[in-house]
């Protein structure tokens, strides 16, 4: 089709890295392009922090899970909402008048914001040849992450983001049907049961596939099943009220 | 640098679409890139309504803030956090165990997902020399809004995107400084006072230039200050926990 749609097409995360280095000016490349994602109303309200330091990289990989692989990129990006330059910004004008910012619908503007950013960020640096992994563990002990970071209240991290070139060639995991995502005109719920059935097939086939052909492998409903049964961070609620954000 | 990140340099939002189709494989196309984004554990908690019939888009351009691009673009995308497929994957194997889709962490997950999909499809788009807008107007009367859609409970609209090939060349708005969206090692408030009034003057020249050097221009902060004040869909939490999410 075009050099990048055969890039997006490519992607798979990429969890072990070579030691080679990425420059500054890489990634002052892949952070400038994350900037010319779309933002509502251009309020920008995301930051990211770009960790290189082998150590705190060290304390940051057990807080998210102890995923090695954060300690072992070259560099560590951890996407943040951040509402917080956006109330110093707006109050010195306000005189005293009440602000909105604690709102659910800044909270999802700025999660919405971050997550934008980040993937053109994932789509630059594939777009040279590094590798990139999301890492959800920021949040598993979301308060002592964020003290390590030293985020202000009204900022918490979405996400992090492994970044380096990968030492490692892993297969293209399959997504669900077509038809399963996309819609048309309205929302087709009596399909899903169909979509879902059809994607637990393929994905069998593909685990099976990965594990050398052995023992049989559960389908992808199995796994979604397992966690949703798992209280996973529950304490994300309390958290953000806790920090200002989504108290309205 | 290379194609993908000249690309993503060029990025503006279009608001006047030409009357040339997009055609079924190019709308396929698209989505099949949205799919490739990364998502937590697979779980792919999205999904995307294609609008594309006259009388439909007009009836979402007048609840998304009567927004006439909306109808009059060829097609429309309606960008959903969907985490009704993820239940109904998964409970028929829970044998009535407790399940927790209705935390705020899958909230989070969802709405993360639809935006990780929805940045590619808007790169997949720019790439084949389409326009895009995101819509955040879709959450104005998203009660209404997700009716239309016959949207089931667990999903919601994120945000909309018009699709089509652009009929105007508006400038690239500036952003703000690299230093003050990326910080090293830890977050830099100190410094958030000082990027902010850089970029004041940057957004000032730039609006001003933009009204043709007349009048004078009010910098980001005041634009900042004004969203701050106001009271911006604040059924956004109500409407979530009636629909089932974000509920502890």
């Amino acid at each position: 089709m075009n050099e990048t749609i055969d890039l997006l097409m490519k992607h798979r995360s990429i969890r072990k890295y070579s030691s080679r280095e990425v420059t500054e000016e890489q990634l002052q490349r892949i952070v400038q392009a994350a900037q010319m994602a779309s933002s509502s109303s251009s309020v920008q309200a995301y930051s990211v922090i770009a960790v290189t330091d082998p150590e705190q990289k060290q304390t940051l990989s057990v807080l998210a899970g102890n995923q090695a692989y954060i300690a072992e990129c070259p560099v560590f990006l951890v996407w943040c909402a951040d509402l917080y330059r956006l109330k110093q910004a707006g109050e010195q004008h306000l005189d005293g008048a009440e602000s909105y910012i604690d709102s659910t619908e800044n909270f999802i503007i700025a999660t919405v914001d971050a997550s934008l950013a980040a993937q053109n960020a994932a789509v630059a640096a594939e777009s040279m040849g590094l590798g990139i992994v999301y890492i959800g563990g920021v949040r598993n002990q979301i308060a002592e992450f964020s003290e390590v970071l030293q985020l202000p209240e009204l900022v918490y991290p979405v996400f992090g983001m492994c970044l380096g070139y990968p030492d490692q060639q892993p297969d293209v995991r399959p997504r669900l049907p077509l038809e399963g995502v996309l819609h048309r005109g309205t929302y087709n719920a009596s399909s899903v049961q169909e979509q879902v059935a059809n994607y637990d097939n393929t994905y069998t086939a593909y685990m099976q596939a990965r594990s050398g052909g052995g023992k049989p492998a559960a389908g992808w409903s199995q796994f979604m099943a397992k966690r949703l049964a798992e209280p996973v961070r529950l304490h994300m609620k309390d958290f953000l009220q806790h920090r200002g954000m989504m108290r309205r």
